[in-house]
C-alpha cells in the first residue's frame, strides 16, 4: 500500500497519555506520556501518514514537546472545530482515527479504521472498530500499531 | 428546568482528582486533574448553578488554578464545617451533591441527588444515589453529568 | 482505654504513600500522599500515640513535610535497625503496626495488631492480621482506623 | 554458584519503572521509580553481577541517578543495538535478563532466564520463562529477585 493511500491522526490526551495532567500554583505543567508507543509509530511511519491533533491549549506546549521528540507533529484543534478540521484535510476513506472524547466518537465512527483506547468515553468505545486493551499512555498507541499490521492494514 | 431550580456542587479532591497529591520538600506543589470533565461541565453549565468546594487549604491555590481553568468558582470550606456551609447556602431538595469522604456521606444522604466515586468512602458509597464506575480524577464527573442527563435531571 | 496504653507505629514509604517516588535530574523530589488517611488518624490521636517511621534517607524531608502537615512526627530509622529501633521504644502487647515491606513483616507478626497494605510485599501479607484493600496512599491507613475503630480497638 | 557465573541485565523503562514519564514545556522532567526493587537487588547483589540498560537517552540523567543511588551502573544503549551489545558482553549461558519491549523480546527468549513485568509488550511475556504479577516500577523486580532465590537460581 503506498504511502499517500492512508493517513493515520491520533487525539493527544487519552491517546498518547492517560488523559491526565499536573496542575502546580500556576496551573498546568506536566503530562505522563509512556511506553512502546514512539517505538511502534516510528516502525510504520514510511508506510502511512502520521499526524496529532489536541484541543489542550493550556497544555500544547508540554504536547508538541513530546510529538516532535516523536518525530511527528501536532496540530492545535479546538473541539468544536475537530470534524470540520477532518474534513478539511482528510478523507474518512482513507483516515485511521484514535481517540477517546465525545466529539472523537464522530470521527471515529466515520473513519476507515476507528480505534479507541480502553479508557475512552462510552460514545466513543460503541463505534470504534477496534478497542485497545491498554489505556491511553500506557500502550495503546503501541497495541493500535499491533492492531493495523496484525490485520494488513500497513 | 429553569437554571434556578438545582445547584450542583462537588467537592474537589477525590472527585475532580483521584485524591491524591504531590509534595515536595516545601509541601504541597501538584495535583492530578483529568479529562472529559470540564467538557461535560460545560455542556451543562446553562442548566444549573455549577459549585466547587474544596477543605484543602494547603492546595486551595493549585485547586483555584484548575477550577478558574475549567470556568467555575471554588470556596475553601474547612470539613468541619461542611454541612453548615451547605445549609446556608443551598436547598436539600434542589441540590445535586458529589463527594468522596466521610464528611460527604452526610450531604449525599440530605441532598435530592447524592453521587459519588466508586473510589468514595464507604460511608459515602453507602448512602449515594449514584456510584459512578470511573474513579475521582478519570472521568467520574463527566460519568455523573451522563447520569443527570440521561435521567433528564438536567 | 487510656492513650498510654496504645502505640500505633506506621511506615511512610508503601502504606502513607504507593511505595513509587518521582526522580528528576538531581535525585528523588516528589512524593504522592492520599486522602482520607490525615482525616482519619486525627480523628483517633487523643486515643493512642501516633508515630511514623521512615528509611528513606533522599526523601526525608519531603516525608517530614507531610507528616508534620498532618500533625505528627516522623523518625528515620535505617531498615536494618527497625527491629531494634521498635524494641527499644515500644513494647509488642501495646503496639499496632502497619507496614508493607519485607522487614516490617517480622514487626507485623510481633505487635499485638499488625495491619498490612494490600499492595505489601508477600511476607508481610502474610502475617498480618488486617490487610486493607485499599494500596497505600489511596486511603489503607483510613480503613485501617476503620478496623480499629470497629473492633473497639481505639 | 560464585559471583562470577551469572550476570543479572535488567532494562529499565518498564522494568524498575512503569514505562510513563513526565514532560514539562522543556521536555522529559521526571520518572516515577518504586519500593522494594532496590532493598531485594541489594540483599543478592554478592551472588551475581548486576548492569542496567536503558535506551532511553532523553531521560539518561534521571535514569543514572536514580540507578547509583541504588549503588547499581547504567549503559546507556540504543534499542537496535540491544543485541549486538549483550552478545558483546555477556554470554546467554550465564545471562538473566529482564526486559519489556519487543526487542527484549529476543534477549528475554535466548537468556538462561529471561523475565518479564505483568505490563510487558506480548512479544515479551510470550517467551519469558517468568512473568512477574506486579508491574514494572511497582515491586518487579523485588519479584524477580524472589523467583532467583525461591529456585536457587542465586
Amino acid at each position: 500500500m503506498s504511502k499517500s493511500k492512508l493517513d493515520f491522526v491520533l487525539d493527544v490526551d487519552g491517546v498518547l497519555t492517560d488523559g491526565t495532567f499536573l496542575y502546580d500554583e500556576n496551573g498546568k505543567v506536566l503530562k505522563s506520556f509512556g511506553p512502546h508507543d514512539s517505538f511502534m509509530l516510528n516502525k510504520i511511519k514510511d508506510r502511512l501518514n502520521i499526524h496529532f491533533i489536541s484541543a489542550d491549549h493550556r497544555g500544547f506546549k508540554i504536547t508538541t514537546q513530546r510529538v516532535e521528540d516523536m518525530g511527528f507533529k501536532v496540530t492545535l484543534v479546538n473541539e468544536k472545530d475537530r470534524v470540520e478540521y477532518i474534513e478539511n484535510n482528510f478523507q474518512y476513506e482513507s483516515l485511521i482515527y484514535m481517540g477517546d472524547g465525545d466529539i472523537d466518537a464522530k470521527l471515529i465512527e466515520k473513519a476507515y479504521i476507528g480505534i479507541a483506547p480502553i479508557n475512552s468515553r462510552q460514545a466513543a468505545l460503541n463505534v470504534a472498530k477496534y478497542v485497545t486493551k491498554s489505556i491511553g499512555g500506557q500502550g495503546a498507541v503501541a497495541e493500535a500499531v499491533d492492531f493495523l499490521i496484525d490485520n494488513n492494514i500497513v
